[in-house]
This record gives C-alpha cells, structure tokens and sequence, in this order.
C-alpha cells in the first residue's frame, strides 16, 4: 500500500496532468501534517522555476528554519538540481522519492550532504511519467534543462 | 567602474531594498543583452523561493535549453545552494558574483561541475548586505535556511 502522503504527492501530479502540466507533484509534511503541496507549473504558469518540489515549499510559505528541519519532503520524482539546492538550503533531513527510473535526480549530492533518501519505485509515479514523457518528450526535456 | 550588467543587478537589489525586501538582485544576459531580471521576494511576495537569481530565471520565462547555455547570469551575492542548484539544471556556464564576503553560497559546487565564477567583491554590494544584515539579522536569517 502506497504511504498516505506519497499517495498526496500522486494526486498533486494527478491534478498538473489534468491542467495539460507535467505530472510531479510534492508534499512537505511536518511531524506527520501535510504544510505544503505542489505541483509542477511549467505549462500553466509559463514558469521556469516552479517543479513540483519548489511549488510545494512555495505554497508551504515563509517558515522558521526549525520546521524544514523537522520536515519530510514527498515527491513522486528524483529531486533535479534545483529541487534537490532547495532542499540543502533549508536543511530538510529526508526526502521520500516516488521513482528515479525514467530521472535520475542530485540523489547522490543529496546523500554525500547527509540526507536520508527513501526510494519507493512506485509503479503509479513510473507509469505517469513513462506515458508523459512519450507524448511530450519536447517539453519533457524543456523542465530539465535539455 | 562597475560592469553594465552587474551594475543592473545592484539596481535590482536596491529596487527590492525600496520594497522592504532583502537586496539581492540579479540578471540573465543572453548573448550581451538582458533576458531576465528580478530581485529577492521574500518580504514582498512571502516567498521561500524567490530569491534573487531564482526570480531573475523567472521572469525570463520558458526558455530552451541553448539560451541557457549560452547566457551568463549576473548576481549581487553569492548564490546559495538552491540558486546553485538552479545554474546547474540548466547549465548556464558561467556567474558573475557581485561579492561572497558577507555570504558563501555552493561556489565549490558549481566550480565542481565545471561552472565558471567571476568574483567582483564590489564594495557596494558588500555595503548593501552589510547594511541590512545588520538591521534584519533574524529576516537575513531566515532567509538563508538558518
């Protein structure tokens, strides 16, 4: 069964790919409460910034350090570098990874940093951006700077 | 004399220091001509995201990735981890740091991967976070993670 929270992040990807967006979306939970959810705005917004993790720390809004601190961030994509700067930025200690087999992210500066990475391979997360970056393989490669 | 583009950015940040924003600002130059520009919108917008380079990317907007590639980006100070993440994804080659005396952002990183960093160590962009620092200790703060 799929973590309740890793679960949120799919329905956050869920709502961009309803938008006509790129289906990753994001949660941040704070012991054990959802204080931030997001998902990728590159379509919808025109945005060069806003992937599913910057989206929900944004919507999270201005936050002491202490709370990043004591923060999961939930995504349903490996974290790219920009993704995964945000997250050393703020210091938050451990991110839940849906999938990193169609991206691999900065996992491997995110670990060297000392961040615990759980990677879930889910087959939902796999399946939505299998089938996504088949039909918009340009776009696709847009968001990660290819 | 200060280079016309850093000299842009410095106009940023003190635009962002009139708002009662924190003054860092920035500007994307694409082949010798300004492409994007912004300031940090923390205070103004309640923003954890838009920091100066942060906002300068977006405000230039979906761009392909060769624009990137050949654009230098131009910041008052020096880029923190998540701006740095930012550089890389998009693999703009080369940052003009205004200074990195009063802040260390991941230079060693970016040098890692291959970035080239110029260092102005221009003495009003050290006076302007100087400055602030010194009034908004715990917004500065903030504002870095800590």
């Amino acid at each position: 069964m799929t973590d309740e929270f890793l679960q949120a992040a799919i329905e956050e990807a869920r709502a961009g790919l309803a938008e006509g967006g790129i289906p990753i979306g994001s949660v941040l939970v704070h012991r054990g409460k959802i204080i931030g959810r997001g998902h990728n705005r590159r379509v919808q917004q025109g945005s060069a910034i806003l992937h599913g993790e910057m989206d929900a720390l944004e919507n999270a809004g201005r936050l002491p350090a202490q709370v990043y601190r004591e923060s999961v961030l939930y995504t349903t994509l490996s974290p790219c570098p920009m993704c995964s700067g945000a997250i050393l930025l703020y210091g938050i200690p451990k991110v839940v990874i849906g999938e990193n087999t169609t991206f691999m992210g900065d996992e491997n500066l995110l670990r060297q940093r000392g961040i615990t990475l759980e990677i879930a391979q889910n087959a939902e997360c796999i399946a939505l951006m299998q089938h996504f970056i088949e039909q918009h393989p340009t776009l696709w490669h847009e968001d990660i700077g290819e």
